[in-house]
């Protein structure tokens, strides 16, 4: 029996957002490894082995995979959102570097957070934009201000990834001050937290209105550009500049 | 009976990659309406009525979208990808404005071009990235070159929707001419055409080997940023900047 590694995204939370490309590698898996609250998303079934583990030892998890499949497993490693998308699929890419055999290898694309939130928001990011992880656990926190600086500079909507964590709570207070300086007051800040679960909570202010706590470790962030706006209950920017 | 309109993303083209909520909304629809080769994709039943329209008459088909729900129809526009990158949400948004009433709307994401595309090719966008149109039907071209400059400065990751017209191939020769510019002859470029269809074609050159040819408005194309590297077939991004 020839093993495999399939990278799934599970989407942002919903059933309903999980492909069925996604189904059918979880249906046909030995093994599913993973962060703990997405591998507690996979039913358990007779026959399936499910490998949880805990935040940020994605490089050991990786490794973990690649040497299930080695030994003819078929292994699922489950991302929430989209696995590309600051999830498991660099990892895996990284962790597969030196090695000297590689199993087949498949990406399984899901929907990814910043697009289940822009949809319950609207269409902020429908003119082009950038996606940042705020996270500097992995890149300097200068590099994070300079792409603040610079996406501001190129007028792109912006969405921000993992916020906020408890271990460095003053990380996006300071981010809310580039983007004000930068961007001024009357930007609109749209905060959608844990989007498509029963947990879900969306609200839109201006730049000068927000406040960090308004995002935690679940909350995607999405900045309008120069154009973004309002139409009911709804935040879109529009297709085009003039 | 009471009408709505959902903007609905059929993803790249697989039916696997068809979310069930997408597919639900369609089951309970009266009326399709969409881009020709998009509506295409919709299997035709009793008591569904299509309305395909062709390109660039985008407004057009919002403001029939929102009467047909205004006549309590259900309704879903259908966009390839996911609706709120480069596609309807924001079309639909903008008829919104200035009517009196709004019919419930809901934009039900989909699995966009450039993270199927990202999915086939490994993990590309698996750092911080930007994703940009390069039409310029509506915006100004020197808004196109500056984002283009902002985005190399930033060290983003790129991915380029709507790379190459008929009515504007020397577009895209501009943008390989920055691009080499800005991020040198080595950096890493992706075309991945079709992706999940029949027509699938993906391949992966240098900024030197690029040619304004390798992609058509069927091809989305994906930059790496300076980290980018190949293992194996693959193409990657690592998490982390030193």
């Amino acid at each position: 029996m020839s093993g495999w590694v399939a990278v799934a995204g599970l989407g942002p939370g919903a059933e309903m957002l999980v492909t069925p490309e996604v189904r059918a590698a979880l249906a046909q898996a030995t093994d599913v490894v993973g962060y703990i609250p997405y591998v507690a998303r996979v039913a358990p079934r007779a026959g399936l082995a499910l490998h949880p583990s805990d935040n940020r030892v994605e490089l050991e998890r990786a490794r973990l995979a690649l040497d299930l499949a080695a030994d003819g497993k078929r292994v699922v490693v489950v991302s929430s959102g989209d696995p590309g998308v600051f999830a498991m699929a660099s990892a895996l890419f990284e962790a597969l570097e030196g090695r000297d055999a590689a199993p087949e290898i498949r990406i399984l694309p899901g929907i990814t957070a910043m697009l289940a939130a822009a949809a319950r928001l609207g269409a902020p990011l429908g003119h082009d934009f950038c996606a940042i992880n705020l996270s500097d656990n992995l890149k300097p926190w200068a590099l994070i201000e300079k792409r603040l600086r610079l996406a501001a500079e190129a007028d792109f909507a912006m969405a921000f990834y993992n916020p906020r964590s408890k271990s460095r709570p003053e990380g996006f207070a300071r981010v809310l001050e580039i983007l004000r300086e930068a961007c001024g007051p009357d930007r609109l800040i749209s905060f959608a937290r844990a989007v498509s679960t029963p947990d879900e909570a969306i609200r839109t202010v201006t730049l000068a209105e927000a406040r960090p706590e308004m995002a935690d470790m679940r909350t995607v962030v999405i900045l309008g550009n120069s154009a973004t706006r309002r139409v009911g209950p709804w935040v879109y920017t529009p297709r085009s500049v003039p």
